[in-house]
């Protein structure tokens, strides 16, 4: 059995990756979610192994020293992290996996894993992702200039991607992302089983 | 404007390239066929620029010659070419151009457009490809073994290829054919100019 995909959904805050991910995973069969680790602690209603992998932060230190995360950032003083084994285990059964991830954590799961399929979402213009993040209607003005000089300087990075989705509309967007998961289990360098399997006589 | 895309549609014969190629062409929007030079006599009903460019041996060497072509063959006494001002046009235009090629054609193409998709059809298995051939009733013996051990030896050059795709259902084939043109546009190779205007603050 071929392996499942890794796909990694990315790029700046604001352009709409929360929302292409989950109508991606209403629409597309055999599509998973990976469970982060974190040293934040339970809030109610979360449940271990379900929202996050619960762990404390010497815990958390020796598996950063083992390497046994795909990614990990410190946001506020809390970590966060994809295991790898949970990953790995469900590419392996031939899942899919989908990682909505920032751009900085996208960069770390391509050095730690650069069969995965690294998919770039577009605000469908600088002067759209201010409106959103002004609509939002959280942040100071001087904040939003903070972010609009970082999303920026961000998109320089969609070249370390395979594939950028100008998110204009959602379920057109969805759609382009399917077409990509298709297209990328059909690769050849995905398929040596197959190639093998049409040689027997 | 994005240029068009090069689709190669290639792999050893009998695997079900014509087929495919005629359901995509059918149920693809902008997808253009390439018109053929050839030094073989018209014949009834062939049209000049429609059926294929008619040109005489001394003009369509002094082609190859100029690199003229984006691959060439010569079957029985007559040669046969892709002509690259044609399809560097229609790619130009924006529009996506098919080749339905043999594996010696596609490795052409691909040494003098790398840019191109190039895609592998394989028959769901020797066993069916001899099937296929035998069906056709019109070779020996002889001629079925010859071509099997040609189409054994051919699969080895999947590997040169970008995707791979088992024609064990020629509506799937075309349906993952179609996401692999959907994808490739979404590549990050071929969105400098989306990428730039998004910029624009």
């Amino acid at each position: 059995m071929d392996n499942g995909l890794l796909v990694v959904i990315s790029g700046p805050s604001g352009a709409g990756k929360g929302t292409i991910c989950k109508r991606l995973r209403e629409e597309t069969n055999n599509l998973n979610i990976s469970v982060s680790a974190t040293t934040r602690k339970p809030r109610d209603g979360e449940t271990e192994g379900e929202s996050y992998f619960f762990t404390d932060e010497e815990e958390f230190k020796k598996k950063i020293n083992n390497s046994e995360f795909l990614e990990y950032a410190n946001v506020y003083g809390n970590y966060y992290g994809t295991p790898k084994k949970e990953v790995f285990r469900q590419l392996e059964e031939g899942n899919d996996v989908i990682l909505e991830i920032d751009i900085q954590g996208a960069l770390q799961v391509k050095k730690n894993y650069p069969e995965g399929v690294f998919i770039f979402i577009l605000p469908p213009s600088l002067k759209e992702l201010r409106n959103r993040i002004e609509e939002r209607g959280t942040d100071s003005k001087e904040v939003i200039l903070r972010r609009m000089k970082c999303a920026y300087d961000e998109l320089n990075y969609v070249f370390k991607y395979d594939y950028v989705i100008l998110n204009d509309e959602v379920e057109a967007a969805v759609k382009k992302i399917q077409c990509i998961i298709t297209a990328e289990k059909n690769r050849v360098i995905r398929k040596r089983e197959i190639i093998n399997k049409v040689k027997e006589v």
